[in-house]
């Protein structure tokens, strides 16, 4: 351990005491955190973990981003995906691995932005590890949360003749990506303004919504749109074992830019990052068009068979092939 | 996502498969994991969990560590950290980042070898993440444990007058590490044998010893010698609040080599990755001198104060400074 990861040990340390989920019994001190998840109420609980890489060159560039995006962005991919099984967040765990020259003033801000996220969603940063990095900043985001025994929902129930929805609007976040590009090759030291492009920089995860959706039993299968509708489509498929017909004019496309304008279809199907649900429901269930605020759309339907259909507006249909999300390959 | 990461997944997966501890509900293929850490029993559990990184360049060479090594290596610390608890192991997530130009084969080694390992203690690997690594091999481990609630073995519970104590021997992977520098300057070629220093290349982690400490109410507070006995000796005292005097002619020192000889002070004072279990008790309790199968060995006791001593077999007396443990920088 050299000086600099005890400095961020203890920075972290004192960040994370504001927040204190009362599931976490020991934090950041010991060989493990200790959480108690069943804590308090008597209904038994199932425990959610998921764990997410944010890596510079590959998740985001330390020039188009900054400290207070990637801090944001680190923890909102692992807190998306709890609230795509409609859980709640507890603790999150901390992997931060950094070159020896980055300024304490990047990690600081780094930190505070990723802990005032937590602190809205009484997540408490219960843990995690430090390393130099051969290379760029390195950072793994561990997010635990709960649900209550058997009610998380999965990618795999999906049934045909359930209809498919998504939160919010699709292909924003890849879009901004491909706008950012287009204007650092004209100007190359311009740095994207992140209010242009807020849902990009500073995504919201949908835990409101997911937990709704889980509590009145709404979602029959639901998953969040990391990699792009395309391929998230194809995974809640495939582990259904369904296939789905879904229809271009209604997929609801982010506007973005000044004056803002429609994105372009592709990046509405391929585009990742998004971090809407995209869930699936009984034909029978009443999905209102807008939940915690947040608007919901029908795209399409789940069938028989296990092809993704996509129908355009003139009535050709074609199989839609998952496409994946390259993030920022340089 | 690249192909290569979709094969990886889908290999990993294939291999996870072999393991399947009856706590884990949903394993790989979901947005989250699914843990059911209070099913069968009864008995109130806590949740304990803990993350580590093992980096290319920072925590192992690929010229010195074969793919089983670092996978192995990869496990295990998260293995010593739960059984620095008196836990005991549920699953692990992984966290992958690959180069580019990396074999399939050291892939598969890599991950044969880290499921070989969670195998032996019942743990399944539950989820994790991929991407491309911009630069080397980048792993970050997390593995869920349980502890009947409120058993765990903290840190945080040394008293003034406990007796100090610490599994196996100490120094054996420093010195290791040691020598095989000197080796490569000599013969750069040369790989060192894996076999003259398998608590290097393949420790075993504490889980049955650990285990046992927490079910017989035998420690008092524990930790895992993983940065070496000054660090994590201080690391203890501070978290409880008290000092400690240790004698030096009482460390257990390891053997390593051919002729096998004792290492150097230094090493078991300061050398790390040796994944023993340091832990302190009650005089009145008897500790056997060995349990599980491994050695125990009494080395000084608990004191007032915040200072750790070392007392030599002149009867000298020095303060005893924590110092680092460096990996493998280059």
């Amino acid at each position: 351990m050299v000086i600099a990861e005890k400095a961020l040990i203890a920075q972290i340390r004192r960040l994370a005491r504001s927040t204190k989920n009362p599931a976490v019994v020991t934090g950041i001190g010991d060989d493990c955190a200790i959480l108690r998840l069943t804590r308090g109420r008597g209904e038994e609980k199932d425990t959610l973990i998921t764990t997410d890489f944010s890596l510079e060159g590959i998740h985001f560039r330390r020039e188009w981003h900054s400290p207070e995006s990637v801090g944001h962005r680190c923890l909102a991919r692992g807190l998306s995906d709890i609230a795509a099984m409609g859980g709640d967040p507890v603790a999150a765990f901390l992997s931060l691995a950094l070159p020896r020259d980055l300024t304490r003033s990047w990690v600081d801000r780094f930190a505070r932005s990723l802990i005032n996220l937590a602190e809205r969603y009484g997540v408490t940063l219960a843990g995690g590890d430090t390393a130099e990095s051969p290379n760029g900043i390195l950072a793994d985001i561990v997010v635990v949360g709960t649900a209550p025994k058997g009610k998380a929902v999965l990618r795999s129930r999906a049934r045909p003749g359930d209809l498919i929805y998504v939160s919010g609007e699709l292909g924003g976040s890849a879009a901004a990506v491909w706008n950012m590009q287009k204007g650092m090759r004209k100007k190359p030291n311009r740095r994207p303004n992140a209010r242009d492009y807020t849902r990009h920089f500073f995504p919201e995860p949908r835990i409101e919504l997911g937990h709704i959706l889980r509590k009145k039993v709404l979602a029959s299968a639901m998953i969040d749109s990391s990699d792009g509708l395309s391929t998230d489509l194809a995974h809640l498929c495939e582990e259904s074992g369904v296939g789905a017909e879904i229809e271009s004019n209604l997929i609801p496309r982010a506007r973005i830019g000044k004056p803002a304008q429609d994105v372009d279809l592709q990046f509405a199907l391929h585009g990742g990052e998004d971090y809407e649900l995209l869930f699936t429901a009984q034909r029978a269930k009443r999905i209102p068009s807008r939940i915690a605020g947040i608007p919901i759309t029908r795209i399409g339907r789940i069938t028989r068979g296990t092809k993704i259909l996509l129908t355009r507006p003139d009535g050709s249909r074609n199989e839609l092939q998952p496409r994946g999300w390259d993030h920022f390959r340089k």
